[in-house]
């Protein structure tokens, strides 16, 4: 059956709480369809097309910028349980009553609280490069991430080379084959995302990851059959959290990859869709 | 091609070091065959016949009773780095220079040193319930682990069911049909672990265990590609010791199951046999 791909899929828009989403749809119809979310300042051209493509093989594959993030409209909340609504809202405006739901950085928090919110709309989480609430160094960012963060760079790729990739030749090599990837695609292609965005997404981060008495209770909660993935030395949220993460969801397996960063994920795409349709492809552990 | 199976496999007998030691080998020859590390006080016959049988379908497996074993003759070591060393003969004398090394448990800190002591002996190393030298609580062992191994049990396997899973009703079940799936094999078994081996194995593991300076610098001269993989529960070596391993080893992926403890390879045999055998399949990362 013929269907779009990373590169071909048109940007397609959808109402919902007054919101005009903006998305692309591709892959294999037919199963439950796998609802990507994005990073901190993330558009839909952020994605890796063979993450993308790779899951699009036997399963829907839906990318999206949340409200306010590029192409939609709306503001960016300032917490995260306000993107996590406005996700659920966009989800039920296509129609759809049964998710996977995927969530990189900023985006794993956000599909956390889909999952808190919309536990029936949810059938399998996967939390990449990601944290829980009052997860380490959270609230405040880390010092690496502030430093990468602060520094102009000649070309903006460079900020996602030191973002998502280890300083080693062998992460950088691969960071640089990413950024050719995000690249190919040039028709139609997101704009980039205002500053304003950013800060009210940082704000939002900041809160979710503001020390709280108990602090993850709260994933005793999540009762999905969870996979949480992340690179060795993820110095943006940094790789402990990703433990704590698996140590607290009731039913959660955890992969962490070697020499690897942030965008593990965009490191290894291969092993990352093998192993994550590996997951979702189980209905069952075992 | 007709091989022998777990319950099939004859128990042969090779001599090396001065030790005469007792080994079955089955499944498809002609790759890397993987060196299976038994557990403290454990036997060929502790291993789950659904993970060597599920291993066997693509490789060969070799199990085997390191010095003073069970059918094994000889003394158990009082260091680990003796047992690595009667390892390193041992498959010396099987005449194979190349293989992948498994260890569970005490047997992942032998598999550690046969890599060590033999780098280009060992082609992958998959490290299973196990930990670093100095890791958490393995100088003076857990408290879990010192009341649970402290206790008589009406029968011995009941030990079993509390070292290697969790309580809750699924890790239970998952334990009871590990049990009835060990036992199938009726003849020609492994005599039991004698008292004085398992003491020696005891102060081994205290030793290896024991606080050091910059403990854990080793683990950089570990090469080889690693899997390191525990339940989310392990409270007989610390569940904290295999991200520890993950975190300094220079090329491992770590993988942790939920809802289980210190034999997540006997609660989960396919999803362990699937996992492992990809990576074991992989020649690099990607």
């Amino acid at each position: 059956m013929a269907t779009y791909t990373h590169h071909t899929a048109p940007t397609q828009f959808v109402e919902a709480n007054g919101i005009r989403f903006a998305y692309r749809r591709f892959g294999m119809a037919g199963g439950v369809p796998l609802v990507f979310n994005m990073h901190f300042t993330g558009t839909i051209d952020h994605w890796d097309p063979a993450v993308t493509d790779g899951f699009a093989e036997d399963r829907e594959v839906i990318l999206f910028n949340n409200a306010g993030v590029s192409s939609s409209s709306g503001e960016v909340p300032d917490t995260i349980a306000g993107m996590g609504s406005n996700a659920i809202a966009f989800i039920g405006a296509l129609g759809l009553t049964h998710v996977d739901v995927l969530g990189f950085s900023i985006g794993g928090l956000v599909a956390q609280e889909i999952a808190l919110q919309a536990p029936g709309l949810v059938r399998f989480l996967v939390l990449v490069g990601t944290g829980p609430r009052s997860g380490e160094s959270m609230d405040t960012g880390t010092p690496e991430g502030k430093e990468i963060f602060g520094v102009t760079y000649a070309k903006p790729d460079d900020l996602w080379l030191r973002v998502h990739f280890t300083p080693s030749e062998t992460s950088q090599r691969a960071g640089a084959a990413f950024l050719e990837r995000s690249h190919r695609r040039v028709e139609n292609r997101d704009p980039e995302v205002m500053q304003a965005a950013a800060v009210r997404q940082r704000a939002a981060i900041a809160a979710w990851g503001a020390k709280r008495e108990k602090a993850w209770d709260y994933l005793k909660t999540i009762r999905q059959r969870t996979l949480v993935v992340n690179g060795s030395d993820d110095v943006i949220i940094y790789t402990v959290n990703s433990f704590i993460l698996q140590q607290h969801l009731p039913n959660a397996k955890l992969i962490l990859y070697p020499d690897s960063a942030h965008g593990s994920l965009f490191q290894y795409p291969e092993m990352f869709v093998r192993d994550v349709a590996g997951f979702l492809n189980q209905e069952q552990w075992s």
